[in-house]
């Protein structure tokens, strides 16, 4: 495990720095200074979050801040509506073409933040500052901003690269037990989609995992970060590679949609939706038997889903069709090869995606 | 009058082709299939400019239609409400990822189809399909899309580069002679701004310009096309170079802003601003004397407004400062050195604005 701070996303022009580790927001203001040095910060945060953590972040930031925007925390303030009234706000509040928006929350307010500095103005700079653990390993790299549609999630978003990142390792220790755990299941997938050391060093280190010791969640987030800033370099708009990042996600964004985003935290639905990739590799021969298993005893190890309830398989599958990755209907599934390596299967046979869906717990 | 009828937007892996002429409608399907080959086409258009010259444009593109979106004509629809309607329709016409948009309009549905391409799920290719003067020689190069905020124009937006342009000269036969002549201010502004020869062009032309000779009109916007493609890809983003362009719309849009966007068409208000930058350059002895009278006598000879009714200076003055180009309240002129080359003016003393503006007719 290395101290090591910095991981430098490598978009030419558009490159930036991610900062990891406890105690960076006191120095947010000085590391904001050198990633964007002129222009008014305007700080989008939720109010709790604020309460918690926000004195130290907000007097770093004092001789630049412009305002304090507030967003309640949840999915369903991720709207079209609730960026309008930012953009009201901003405008009220005298935001020009030189202003940064800075996002101190969890995916939602980064997604919904970086959104409106993706077009406020046609673009402002954007600094994000996320909160929870699931945004410190995935939503904070590679500028994918969205708002939700009533109908489809993100889907009205933009690619937006942040300017600096700045992950506080120890702000997570304030989140809640179900929250960290849900954000530990997109470490795992990093691991099983590029890197079978993380994933071992996942397998040996879940009780450190468990009580979240700083050096162990630092490593996790840096090497999250790490491998998703390779796959993003190299395929900055998602025409190709990017798409590895989904493994997991194809049923895990049905199992969501199903559920009315509710029920399960988007982690828990990628972990079913990993379990069921992983089964379904087996199944197409495309992996040895039991990798399956592997993944499944370390989801359950860190106490994520991998059972599905109450849902009926067809569903699941129609769901997964209607999802914007789709195209012109096809499945498109990110498939295991080994721990460490995944392919993009399109037109896997539906009925074996049935009998994997069954074989978790889904209705016939 | 050259008939070269292709100019290349050059703008890296972003490059595009702006075709010009006429008869091209009919030919769109056919450069649409090498611009963008995959994908069904999703065109928006108005529903009045569909039945005059929708027939051959549809016929054209049939094969990969997937269905017209209608927008009333008028920049009261460019609205984040409208883009919301038209993310429903689209989502309900089938729209994926590899769709296309053809804006079929003029600035109005050119800027809203685009901030439509640029979002809906994070960014769709966009074909442009110009029908009003001002559109073919300025809003379909360069990329800048947006909506209006109820309190300012464009505040919503996004640089999108179209893929393809196709500006057929034939459909300004059918515009009215009012759009017609402020498309012609922007021809102005182009000479002005940066060739002296197309100035002198548009001198020595207007008679064939008032009768819209195919061969004029193609000529004038096939060279502010390359005018301001030059600019475009010098300065994509409008960091520096491109604010040349909004030589005259410093004054033009706050005069747009103070009379609501209902008196004056966008091209009328850039003229008087035109004529108000020139006489500000004189009295600042930025360039000689006599300038300012021949840029008006050709503005005056196109029939464009060039004077004042009604306003005071002051709250002209005040408006300019809360445009958004403005940069902490400081206005930025754009003024000429001789026609055919400017510079921008930051702090141009106020009192001299207003002596300018009281001499174009505003009140004191």
């Amino acid at each position: 495990v290395s101290s090591e701070q910095r991981v430098r996303v490598g978009l030419g022009d558009r490159s930036y720095d991610i900062w990891i580790g406890p105690g960076l927001l006191p120095r947010l203001g000085e590391l904001a200074a050198e990633a964007v040095p002129a222009g008014r910060l305007f700080v989008v945060a939720h109010p709790r979050l604020e309460r918690l953590h926000g004195a130290a972040l907000l007097a770093s930031l004092e001789p630049r801040l412009g305002g304090v925007l507030h967003v309640p925390a949840g999915e369903r303030f991720k709207t079209l509506h609730r960026a309008e009234r930012l953009y009201d706000e901003l405008l009220a509040l005298g935001a020009d073409r030189t202003s940064v928006i800075v996002a101190f929350g969890g995916g939602v307010i980064g997604d919904l933040a970086g959104f409106v500095a993706a077009t406020y103005m046609r673009g402002l700079a954007f600094i994000q500052v996320p909160t929870t653990l699931l945004a410190q390993v995935d939503a904070s790299v590679g500028g994918k901003v969205a708002v939700d549609h009533p109908k489809a999630k993100n889907l009205v978003g933009a690619f937006h690269q942040p300017r600096l990142v700045v992950a506080d390792t120890e702000v997570l220790r304030t989140l809640s037990g179900r929250d960290y755990r849900a954000g530990l299941a997109e470490v795992v997938k990093h691991g099983a989609i590029a890197d079978a050391d993380l994933f071992a060093w996942i397998e040996s280190s879940q009780q450190v995992l468990e009580r979240r010791d700083p050096e162990a969640v630092a490593h996790a987030v840096r090497r999250s970060c790490e491998i998703k800033a390779d796959v993003v370099a190299r395929d900055e708009r998602e025409s190709g590679l990017r798409a590895i990042l989904n493994f997991g996600h194809t049923v895990g964004h049905a199992l969501e949609s199903l559920t009315g985003y509710t029920t399960l935290r988007h982690g828990e639905a990628v972990a079913i939706g990993m379990a069921a990739a992983a089964r379904l590799s087996e199944r197409l021969g495309l992996c040895e038997p039991g990798i399956a298993a592997r993944l499944e005893a370390v989801l359950a190890g860190l106490r994520l889903p991998i059972r599905i309830a109450g849902l009926r398989a067809d569903d699941i599958i129609a769901a997964a069709r209607s999802d914007k990755k789709a195209v012109g209907g096809a499945l498109r599934l990110v498939l295991l090869r080994r721990l460490g390596e995944v392919e993009v299967v399109a037109g896997a046979p539906e009925e074996e995606i049935r009998r994997v869906l069954i074989s978790l717990g889904a209705v016939e």
